[in-house]
């Protein structure tokens, strides 16, 4: 009898949530035109040569039916592109009803959620805190620490990425940099 | 308006697994008398006065729709009894097509598997791997090492915890220890 193997596993560096077994997924400030809000810095930046990447993660080539779940780290650099801290794209499910859970292995930031009702939730992430993010909403990982913010996540294998409703409509609420810390404000170009 | 608070979040310690703001679920020696294999010596240690904890874990009160991902950490620690290393009861889901995923944060040991057609499965669990146990798959995590082994896990929250099956059948295999290390040996025990 043949055994085919169904588990499977990765080993992740614990601090700084890379993996000498598989290739992340990487982005760059090319990646992210659509996402910081001052464009005009951010293209000085690309004009002047600079292309920092901005986070990585992996999605790994794992099952993808609802009773799978599916897992892998992102890390999000430190760093700032006109006031704005660096962060994750940002994205909801295509399966809207689905959640997350962000397990933080090292550095801080913050969850940033909304949802398509205009709700909006922050949670702090910290080493050793878990965030869970309700279904229905957006999520981004912003880092306002001065190293990576390494994160741990789950969701439903099946759940499926929407990243194109946050590059059109943009967040309603950016973190930036005001006298070394972070604040809440508005997103100025936010789009009903 | 007043805001719902759907996000929530817990901070565990990273190392010992334990969290402040949360109480855990305590499994000590007299609830695994159906678990363990030697059962002269659990009554023995019983007898003599001796009822340590085996393992502790985290059954947060989260929302359990399909669309939510349950969290928390398991803390098995490290002993023997009668050759056997100490363990989790170990469960079915009671949705048994629905997955989960350990994430080890210290400590070593395994990940036993079994589904109900025979099949079986072992992953090492070392500070960094994160182990994914398919739809299907009891599975209990085993502590080979000196020190506790602390998961981070994570399911889908209607999964529900079957614990009956095991302790009415057994696993098919037992983790002992032989000559100071571990090995896989049926269980002389197990029912068909």
């Amino acid at each position: 009898m043949t055994m085919t193997k169904l588990a499977n596993a990765t080993l992740f560096d614990l601090k700084t949530g890379l993996s000498e077994e598989e290739t992340s997924k990487k982005r760059f400030l090319t990646d992210m035109e659509k996402l910081f809000n001052d464009t005009e810095t951010l293209q000085k930046e690309l004009d002047a040569g600079n292309n920092p990447m901005i986070y990585e993660y992996y999605a790994l080539d794992l099952p993808k039916t609802e009773g799978d779940i599916q897992y892998g780290t992102s890390i999000v650099y430190p760093g700032t592109l006109g006031g704005e801290y660096y962060m994750t794209k940002g994205h909801f499910h295509e399966i809207l009803e689905t959640g997350e859970v962000y397990f933080c292995m090292s550095g801080q930031g913050y969850m940033l959620m909304e949802n398509p009702e205009g709700e909006w939730e922050i949670e702090e992430l910290v080493p050793g805190r878990a965030v869970q993010v309700p279904p229905r909403y957006a999520h981004r990982s912003i880092n306002t620490g001065n190293e990576p913010l390494v994160t741990f996540f789950t969701f439903r294998a099946d759940a499926g990425h929407d990243y194109g409703s946050i590059e059109t409509k943009g967040y309603r609420k950016l973190v930036v940099e005001r006298n070394g810390k972070p604040e809440i404000i508005d997103n100025p170009k936010w789009q009903q």
